[in-house]
């Protein structure tokens, strides 16, 4: 596989390793969001005072407004992510 | 790393490999696109018979028209096509 096969088949594994662990597999429950985040991406929830955090996080990824995060959602949340992070990781490969 | 922050370090990293061959190293010219595709994504053109296939997947990445693919123009191309492929990737996976 290429570096970009990688990402998207890595992008994918993650999603379905949280996903799988409540009752419907296709999609992210608040709870496993949450999990997500915490296990993912340590600094992004605590970084914050906001108690309420995880609460507005998937109120705007949770598009369709179903209390379900599907697949396009969570890559359109990566996406973003990636964008505002991109310096970051720029310098980090620097080193 | 975790999982994540790795895919989205090596989505970045991929974006800066070709976009540092040519003048602008922020952006993709289409000759850097067309190699990206070729080398990340050897199917992803070659597939297909249309001989202007490349043509018309920079014209409707190129959001803003300025013949260049910026990082966040990439990112979203990335992630509609990491939709695309979930169920692919998932079959891989159990494999």
């Amino acid at each position: 596989m290429s570096q970009l096969e990688t990402v998207m088949g890595m992008a994918t594994a993650v999603f379905d390793k949280y996903a799988k662990t409540e009752d419907n597999t296709q999609t992210l429950t608040k709870a496993e969001l949450k999990t997500l985040l915490e296990k993912e991406l340590p600094n992004f929830l605590s970084t914050g005072k906001d108690k309420d955090a995880i609460n507005k996080v998937f109120r705007n990824l949770d598009e369709n407004g179903d209390f379900q995060v599907d697949f396009k959602e969570f890559v359109i949340f990566v996406a973003a992510l990636t964008c505002c992070c991109h310096k970051y990781f720029e310098q980090k490969a620097a080193k």
